[in-house]
């Protein structure tokens, strides 16, 4: 059992932790940035004073397999074995590829995520899914393994570009809009740029919570854990055809923008009250701008939503919808006809 | 839970078990052998007519990297998702290398093992053992997932070489030293160039049921599944000296080899009756020949051994070793002085 600690005592969280894990030997994956910016201010750790570094290049179009290869030829040349630990400190891309290192080096080794972002702590810190990206598909290839423990602090988010910040955001809008209308609004209500950290520790938990009921409920994601996908189908697609345009866009703004087309296509299919639509949409497109598509994107992005992995089959495009706030109904089949009329309507919601 | 399925009715059995796990595609795993030698034979399964053939090439220096990310390539080209299965059709590099292939496509699809030759049948088709080699280590990446079913058939055997019976045959005479005297004598007393397929049949359903048995106690290799390393530390040793010479040897002829150094430890530490050392030393010389080492490779052996991932520490040596036939003990610690001795032992046991 995966434990998680919130915590802004990081450094004396993770030394503990690790007394009990018992490592024969301490890795610490980083990426150039927290390297830089994060690892130097956790100096007072003496597990990760005297743990070995492997650094990977920074970005999402890193979570690939020669990042993985040489995680895993570093983990072997440094004396890596069964009873090694590896702890991941970093945003999302470190967390999944670093833990499915773990997953897979020599079957299996001790595993710590020490998220330094918010949406690596909302999204990566429960459910075990690790992986990289891999033929221009994301998370093509990876497997669920839980870490040992997952420490989420709000401390380490205040060197954040507040992109990074409004991209954790996202994901926990979504879980607002599939738990209550409260949870929502609190949501809703929280002003994003204020740097409260101690309230949003609190949302945070919130938010972890609503993801760790479903993901316990659904362990292996065969029913009502695709609730979490909800905006990822289209969420997913806006990603992949941003990396093919080589303007690659944070993950939580394409789920952001993902969230309306599929909330348009809830009001569509399932009656979604079209005045939460509205709200919603109004709240995103003003702190997260708008993503440039037109009709010529519409074959390319049918595309990526047929091939995402949460699709059965490659004839029908699946997704999570919703009647209403905390009122969901998985596994929805759209035609593209309603798909391309719910771009329609996203582009007229973000003035496109 | 994994079926295992004994039967010489191969395509009936493929064919209805894949009729219950309904699949949305299918896709068989095979190497350019089992294409050519193995796959033909079983056109009545309307399973694999339909099915999309995959094929890399045999081998263990091509259960690789290389290999793997062709797999992933292909299932992703052709239309594989989630709710997909692959058969993998072959030894055991195909078994281990399609079954992590198919662990890690998409976080993971179905997965049928019918495993082509002796070895993998009894060393691949339980515990969900799945990996490739990497860095020049054996096995060095993987997980642990069992497949849907393993579909086990003496039918496919015939094709084999001598060499390759052989190699499985060690796997099950280990499994015979860690069971009990008669299980052991009955494979002693077995004449494996006798063809005798039905009594095989019986042999290798007893075999992987002690195997079974092993594991399920024990599914995650903390504590008694070690008994299945019997062999392997030595062995492993064995099998990378020999690709690093470039001359690879069989898996079970390093198992065998491996066997007799560590019964020459266990008689070293544990009294392990040198009658029986003397006695399976002699069957394992007779049909298995010997591997040719000077004491100028025992520091590279010294060092696989150390670097073995089921080894804990890279200053020690950990063995699974015996007091007497069916009666273990995990968790040995060996000196290097030791193990040299043993291996000085082994030259004159195989007139080295």
């Amino acid at each position: 059992m995966q434990q998680l600690i919130f915590t802004n005592e990081i450094e004396t969280a993770i030394d503990s932790i690790v007394a009990t894990l018992e490592p024969n030997k301490t890795f610490v994956l980083v990426d150039n940035n927290t390297q830089q910016l994060v690892f130097p201010r956790l100096a007072k750790s003496t597990t990760l004073r005297d743990a070995e570094v492997i650094t990977i290049s920074a970005g999402d179009t890193n979570k690939n397999l020669d990042s993985l290869v040489h995680i895993w030829s570093e983990l072997g040349n440094r004396g890596a074995t069964r009873k090694s630990l590896i702890i991941n400190l970093g945003g999302g891309v470190v967390t999944d590829i670093g833990a499915f290192a773990g997953a897979t080096f020599k079957r299996g080794i001790k595993i710590i995520n020490c998220p330094t972002t918010l949406l690596s702590a909302v999204d990566a810190a429960v459910g075990g899914k690790t992986g990289i990206n891999f033929n221009g598909l994301k998370n093509e290839i990876g497997a669920f393994r839980e870490a040992e423990a997952v420490i989420i602090s709000t401390c380490l988010f205040d060197t954040l570009p507040q992109e990074e910040l409004l991209s954790g955001y996202a994901e926990m809008l979504k879980h607002g809009l599939i738990s209550n209308r409260d949870t929502y609004n609190s949501l809703l209500d929280f002003n994003i740029n204020s740097a409260d950290t101690d309230r949003l520790l609190e949302l945070l938990q919130q938010s972890v919570n609503v993801k760790r009921r479903i993901v316990n409920e659904d362990p292996t994601e065969k029913g009502i854990r695709r609730a979490l996908n909800l905006g990822h189908t289209a969420g997913h697609a806006f990603e992949s055809l941003a990396l093919h345009r080589n303007h690659p866009i944070p993950h939580g703004y394409a789920v952001a923008w993902g969230l309306i087309v599929e909330l348009v296509l809830s009001h569509m299919q399932l009656q979604f009250p079209s005045v939460e639509l509205q709200r919603l949409a109004t709240y995103i497109y003003e702190n997260y701008g708008s993503f440039n598509i037109t009709c010529d994107d519409y074959p390319a992005l049918l595309e990526y939503m047929r091939h995402d992995k949460k699709n059965n089959s490659t004839s029908s495009i699946n997704f999570t919808l919703l009647h209403d706030v905390g009122d969901l109904k998985i596994d929805c089949i759209a035609t593209e006809d309603e798909i391309k009329s719910a771009l329609d309507i996203f582009r007229d919601l973000f003035h496109i």
